[in-house]
């Protein structure tokens, strides 16, 4: 068994991530394609399948060498089914994904949510090696977590465990949220923030050098706030560490509850490197259980956008013995 | 090894229960004796057993008939090698509990925080029963928090999972914590706090009711509070408003983190029964994302003092088929 292929898939609204992985976890060969949302499940579902043929192809081998297909999908599942209740952005509800693509693949197909997969990845090959008790954080669009006990994902009794992006850090008023309520974490520590809290700084003159971006470019980045607080830029400053408060502050829940020993953070604003953990974390120190925090270290995603198929082939991995 | 009895203990700082259990965790029979602490563990080890012989011969059995003895300690406890890693109230520090009790008692031993093996009796045979992801909180002179998953109780890294008192809930501010540092959940949602809150606004003269309490009795109890509250008294309604609103935003965290299926509240402040429980669920529905608040109760634990022993004697079903 240990010869066979593993194919990990990632889903998105835009693109599908698809690689060949050897049993123990290393991408042998990958690509991207575009999501035909259009063509409904149906058609995604086909286009998993020739692309991960594809790939097998261009290795000189056969489906019959696949130990399975692990897919990681943005919305809620029964990973006990494989069943989607939802998956807005492909406009997918109730989509029996394990049963229809076994049909369609002849081989066994495990599923989770991108999030959960983007952590198992992390704890397989990346910055969560040899931890069991870890939670993966992702700050892009939006705050995005999944988390591992005991080498487990937590799903929950309805698949929506590790939502610490809607965790409520401010609960009177705050900005109002995707969710549809309002001072949710996300929305103070994603990119989405970040690029609110710099723009409403640069249109109220508070920081002539944001001010000037946005007059050039039209519109601020995460990227573009980072750079000028780096470069001492007070306003900028302030809403970096603002955002690192919060965040601070949400970890801080995550590890009075549940005291584990790593905390992974990736995504776009992880980019931004010590700057902005060095804050997390001392924020993270101060808001934590003492014995919590010390034996708690949190650390950048080492697997960028790679870590949803390697943690989808975790899946299998797991499964397979 | 159905037939065979569990003996189940729970160590306080004043006094230990021991139970004898049917395998299925029915008390059989159960007593309480003062804790020796100045005995030291050596002292306590052989009040234990003394108590757990004495209840097995008043059942005509002796200790052949043991499947084994499980035990909650108030402390921290590697629960895999059933070292106490500290039990203040009791003087100990690192305490081969498992090991020692094994040499004494000759049966097999189980040790785990009294906090979770008050959650794992609510589970077995309380107010959890039938949950696999659920929460019990304790709301004494403390919050205590005991969090299950997959029905497994959540260690972490370092024996501290499910520090849910300890959740910073008031991030600029906020009472001191026995912990050191402020703003703790424990410090708005115990019967300390409600206390501390009712004593205050009795001594501004804020509430006549209260203050004539304060001068009859020299101090306040909870109950006095949540009785005062009952009967109109608005300050003392906003106390319990105000321990409520803290309450339902703490558990949001643990739902938001954890989606669990329920979680189950007891403690001498939950005896205050709904006046308190409709409050607190009307904080947490409105702080927990929608899926989260929609899959999860909040009900009142039903075992009582029991549960410990219970959740103790658990340990040892658990192990032995």
């Amino acid at each position: 068994m240990g010869q066979k292929k593993i194919a990990g898939v990632d889903i998105g609204g835009t693109s599908i991530k698809v690689a060949l992985l050897s049993f123990e976890g290393e991408i042998v060969r990958k690509t991207q394609v575009p999501t035909p949302v259009s063509a409904g499940e149906d058609g995604v579902m086909a286009k998993i399948v020739e692309t991960v043929d594809h790939l097998l192809a261009e290795e000189g081998q056969s489906r019959n060498e696949l130990a399975g297909i692990g897919m990681g999908v943005p919305g809620p599942v029964d990973e006990a089914t494989g069943h989607v209740y939802q998956a807005v952005n492909l406009g997918w509800r109730d989509t029996p994904l394990k049963q229809k693509m076994e049909q369609l693949g002849g081989v066994p197909v495990w599923v989770d949510n991108d999030a959960n997969t983007a952590a198992l990845g992390e704890m397989w090959r990346g910055a969560g090696q040899g931890a069991k008790n870890m939670v993966a954080i992702t700050l892009g669009t939006g705050v995005g977590g999944g988390v591992i006990v005991n080498g487990q994902i937590v799903h929950g009794v309805r698949g929506v465990g590790g939502e610490i992006g809607h965790v409520t850090i401010e609960p009177t008023g705050g900005p109002l949220c995707n969710c549809g309520r309002t001072g949710c974490l996300e929305t103070y520590a994603s990119a989405t923030a970040i690029i609110r809290e710099g723009t409403g700084a640069a249109a109220e003159g508070k920081s002539p050098r944001l001010a000037l971006l946005l007059k050039q470019n039209g519109s601020l980045t995460a990227k573009d706030v980072f750079d000028a607080a780096r470069e001492g830029d007070q306003v900028a400053v302030q809403v970096i560490d603002k955002a690192a408060f919060y965040l601070g502050l949400g970890l801080s829940h995550v590890a009075n509850i549940l005291n584990p020993g790593r905390i992974v953070i990736g995504g776009g604003v992880a980019a931004a490197g010590e700057f902005l953990f060095s804050r997390v974390r001392e924020h993270f120190q101060r808001f934590s259980f003492c014995h919590a925090a010390e034996s708690c270290e949190i650390v950048p995603a080492t697997l960028g956008n790679d870590a949803g198929v390697i943690g989808a082939a975790w899946l299998v991995h797991q499964q397979v013995e």
